[in-house]
């Protein structure tokens, strides 16, 4: 915080000197006209690394952050407060989030004898049903394919039944692996429950072999009995699947101790610097508050977050003056059902204002390396220029579409939905485990994210859609 | 290893396949040609990640591996073993390495009394002459560049000199911002000591603030004496300077227990596929097998040994015969000199050798993002549609230009240098450091490299420059 004052009045002057020049360039391409803007914001970005400072306080004040809990309660007072502090508008609305709460959850092989295994480390997913207070001990049948499951037919009624698909390490775009994999997640328990299953485990969504449960949620069908539902260690599962392949018969006993409770209120945070000209159209940047709850969501989302709260504070640093409103969001609930965007989207208060881009960053404080711009093939053109303000920030590419879980509800309202990519090669061993902490994410790429949404951020204030 | 072999069969077949398609697509420029070949290359690397299987061997059996050193011996002998294994061409070239010796290395603040504050956390730079065993004990004075060295004349004699220096956190491109601070640690010694002083501590050339010092070596002129020289960690600078800045008189006392011992004799080791067609002509890959000591070498530059293992790996493993001979090379003493380059360039055995093509590996195992490529612009233009090959294994760009310490001395025999460039964000944070680890390195990050090393390696085989 010191360095980081002693600096601001000479940038605030450099940002005046850079609105001058702005003006004097007006004829100029976009890309040409805010170069000069674009390094400022770098430089003092990565001068900073301020959004570092952010998830820190973040993460050890706040920390876990489930959705409808206390913590995430106290993350909107804390994210709310650290805006007031750099003099933004601020408000909270409020959204209606789900209530689900972790208990106890063990799993321990009882058949064969080993005693020399440890319990399995499993974490129940998300809205997961409880098992009774003495477990459910059943034996195990291990599935590669929802196809091999329902081959197996009734044969894995009153079993436990394990879903272990690796997820594809090939792909180098490993969102794609993940949205292979995830379907075991969501509908696993519903597809085994149809056959009478009794539990269900699920290989944890992760390129590594590790002992950590990744969690994430499960959706039950109304047409099938709920039953329990957990993610296994890739190690677990391993292990798990050797003993199955050694031809015993294995038994397990799960405890999974969760609730689920009524819904609650809780808030989206909202703060911003208004436009001096058009002060009704809007600039989203964003990110979600809600967390898992095994790790400290440093990575997801509370990047995104102090990101969002990065960008407005460069302008702040900078000088600048935004001719549109430049508003930091950070949804809430988006985990367990993204009510947050939606009801930010629905929201009375929109109708007065006209968003015309949103941005969020919710896959990870990683090296950004593209972005992606939604909008027409028309609006694409347009703006596909101003890509080039970003390469010597890092971004290489451009691509057509953007969208978000938070966001995309004003894609319907005329927002260009855009967004930075950041490098997917790390996300999924971080992503909904206990690794998720601020010891995972680099000062210096969480930054870069900031600057490269701030760069777009102040060009669409300025220039419109 | 199992799983690696169980795949290999079913690869080799893939591979035959992948030769006889190439043959029929002869008359395709060489992108849309070896586009089968690159993905191959590229799902086999992601699949097994087996640079990373190497690296843990090297950096847990071998270890910190100075130039010199009986460590650096055996990395010599399980580097080659590694290329036995896989029925690689092996030997070994002698190279007249440095050997230098760490040993006991302390900085107590002796004035002002603060028994409060730890020693000062310091490292000998390579080739540093040791203190008395009493170690040196002076007032000390900080300089932020060379100009307030020599303002300061005389009044530094007898003084420990204190370059303070921050690299600066603006670039992207970190390489940069290390080459502007890295000569107050090879220059800073011999420049103080021509005004008398009589030693030098020198900031770390890190962007993080914490309490690792990195070394690297200082360069004694030759009509200056040689006095005590070490790095400090950036949190002991830190410390270093606010005691200064308070207006005390601050007194260190600085033991190094170092010693230059005589040169000594190890070996570059030496790995190939012959080619099938044009043996005599080489495309070479490497990387530098002595490392730093504080850590183990994972960085900087053990990845790029393995990676360069990996390439004629994977050739085997997909059962690619290069018309042209592949060869691995791991030099020694690049960080004492860079002998190892040079002896090969100039070994006999070079004389019936065409290298057309000369790849390092050297900044580190961080996400490929670009390539550069060396030889005339003629040849730049020719190559550059090879890039394309790389896209799909994230080469975002090619640039002219290419180059490194070990491969440098071939391209005046014509060959053409290039390399893949990682990510620079995080390199320093780990080298020459006891951060420089295992633990450091992403094997996804790591195996890429090797992928986008492989492909350029086979293509070069099988067209020539």
């Amino acid at each position: 915080m010191i360095a980081c004052r002693r600096f601001r009045r000479s940038f605030a002057v450099a940002g005046l000197i850079l609105a001058a020049s702005i003006r004097i360039l007006g004829g100029q391409a976009p890309a040409a006209k805010y170069a000069d803007v674009a390094e400022a914001i770098r430089m003092a970005g990565l001068r900073d690394e301020y959004a570092y400072t952010l998830l820190e306080r973040l993460t050890s004040a706040a920390g876990p952050r489930l959705t409808g809990s206390p913590a995430a309660a106290a993350a909107v007072a804390l994210t709310r407060a650290m805006m007031d502090e750099w003099g933004f508008e601020t408000w909270l609305e409020p959204v209606t989030v789900q209530h689900w709460v972790r208990g106890v959850e063990t799993a321990r092989i009882v058949r064969p004898a080993r005693p020399d295994l440890p319990p399995l480390p499993i974490t129940a997913l998300g809205f997961s049903v409880p098992t009774p207070p003495e477990g459910i001990g059943a034996p195990v049948v291990e599935v590669r394919s929802f196809e091999e499951l329902h081959s197996l037919g009734a044969a894995v009624t009153g079993r436990i039944v394990f879903y272990n698909v690796r997820m594809d390490p090939q792909p180098m775009d490993t969102f794609q692996a993940y949205g292979a994999a995830v379907p075991f997640r969501s509908r696993g328990a519903s597809e085994a429950a149809k056959l009478g299953a009794a539990a269900v485990l699920v290989r944890s969504v992760t390129l590594r072999t590790d002992d950590h449960p990744h969690a994430g949620m499960v959706a039950y069908d109304s047409d099938a009995p709920k039953i329990p539902a957990a993610a296994i260690s890739t190690k677990g599962a391993d292990a798990l699947s050797a003993l199955l392949k050694a031809g015993e018969s294995v038994e397990l006993r799960i405890t999974l101790g969760c609730w689920n409770l009524a819904p609650t209120t809780s808030a989206n945070v909202v703060g911003q610097i208004r436009g001096s000209e058009f002060p009704e159209e809007i600039v989203l940047v964003g990110g979600h508050l809600d967390s898992w709850d095994l790790g400290t969501g440093a990575h997801d989302d509370g990047a995104g977050c102090v990101q969002a709260i990065e960008v407005l504070r460069l302008f702040r640093e900078l000088g600048l003056k935004p001719k549109r409103t430049v508003r930091a969001v950070l949804f809430m609930n988006e985990e367990f059902g993204a009510s947050g965007g939606r009801d930010y989207a629905a929201a009375g208060g929109r109708k007065a204002e006209r968003h015309i881009v949103a941005m969020e960053s919710d896959r990870g404080a990683f090296l950004p390396i593209g972005f992606g711009i939604g909008g027409s093939p028309r609006q694409f053109a347009r703006l596909q220029a101003w890509g080039d303000l970003l390469k010597p920030s890092g971004i290489l590419w451009t691509r057509p579409g953007g969208g978000g879980a938070d966001t995309g509800p004003l894609a319907a309202q005329g927002a260009v939905l855009m967004g930075f990519v950041p490098d997917s090669q790390k996300y999924f061993d971080y992503h909904h485990s206990a690794l998720d902490v601020l010891a995972a994410v680099h000062p210096r790429e969480l930054e870069l994210g900031a600057i490269v949404m701030a760069i777009i951020a102040f060009v669409s204030a300025q220039e419109g859609i």
